[in-house]
């Protein structure tokens, strides 16, 4: 019986990994950055993408994928800045999977977009198993959720290109020790890029829009696969 | 071959129940009070775990049954105030199920322990799914979350008995409209009760607290089975 599960799991992801790198070529083809943002409940995915719509005008034409177990209650925030938007609602599923973003591909003006933005379920723990065909995996991590959670929740944050420490304002009111968790997401992926922001104050903003704009120009002078 | 995963999915299901009835039964025969608490990453869970156990000395032996995927910080804080604990770690997993409990059980000293405390992983999303034969499901809401929360995570917010809204003493910090969250979780689920609290202040506690006792008053005036 256990074997039969794994089994199927096995498959699964074999059949997830084979369209996420089918998902990677096309958004290459159309140099398209796509980033799959990821963090517990409320941990400020949907403040941070509308921060970005703003702050990046003129730079890069943002677009925006957003998952969700229900509701379209993020989707129509982004909707009303005039960003092209995709909702995907998955009623009993705990993440987002390639198939699913094939399907949204399918459904955005991709010669539209230089900047996609995938927003993953709230969930610390699935969506890290399931590559969407991102070229790059952010995670926020929210100040009042709490200095220990890259050691509960390893597998997000070994698997991270970027740490977004969110809500920095609240710190005062806190027992959040920076070091503490700094150690903790390091340890784990000594590589990672870590950027403490605000959205309430723009602490950090500038830094994190600064990063994107590199990785979407270096992407567009990949020279043109023959 | 999707039909294949659903059958395996019900039969997991079915197995999870057949377990989790047991464990309800030993539970009432023993007459102890015993309470799934669920939230999102850094909700608060323990920390209001370590305030009953404070809270009820002298009315209720406490234990309590960790869950996480990693690390066993939980149950060393638990183990400092002198409590009966086991600690759960399931990499990989997602949520606790009913055979995990068993085992647990198996490793308390259940004559020792009225109310026993089993907190669940970090999720919002995959434990509701799972009864674990425990008597009440409480939800902790962390008001830095959002209060959004019960339109975007419905079936938690209706498997509810009791709704604790934590971090309260946040509340001056942030945009959470009490009004709409409560409307949020009384649509779905109206005879929950919804209590908010604050582990920093104490308020709301001793409400909490004796909603605990009344519980596990009732359980221990039933009958005994013949």
């Amino acid at each position: 019986m256990e074997v039969k599960v794994l089994t199927i799991k096995e498959d699964i992801l074999g059949v997830n990994e084979k369209k996420a790198a089918k998902n990677r070529e096309r958004l290459n083809e159309q140099r398209i950055l796509t980033i799959n943002i990821m963090s517990s409940p409320g941990a400020g995915k949907t403040s941070l993408i509308l921060q970005a719509i703003t702050g990046l005008k003129g730079k890069l034409r943002v677009g925006v994928i957003e998952g969700d177990v229900a509701s379209q209650v993020d989707a129509d925030k982004v909707h009303e800045r005039g960003v092209p938007v995709v909702q995907i609602n998955i009623p009993g599923g705990c993440h987002l999977d390639a198939n699913m973003i094939e399907s949204a591909l399918n459904n955005l003006p991709l010669n539209e977009i230089d900047l996609l933005f995938i927003e993953n379920v709230g969930n610390l723990i699935c969506p890290a198993e399931f590559d969407l065909g991102e070229h790059k995996r952010v995670i926020l991590a929210s100040t009042p959720e709490g200095d220990d959670k890259p050691y509960k929740y390893p597998l997000m944050f070994t698997e991270a290109d970027v740490v977004l420490v969110t809500k920095v304002d609240l710190l005062p009111h806190l027992d959040f020790q920076m070091d503490h968790f700094h150690k903790g997401v390091t340890g784990l992926n000594p590589d990672v890029k870590i950027f403490p922001v605000s959205v309430k104050t723009g602490e950090g903003l500038d830094q994190w829009f600064s990063w994107l704009i590199d990785q979407a120009k270096e992407l567009k002078a990949r020279p043109a696969r023959r």
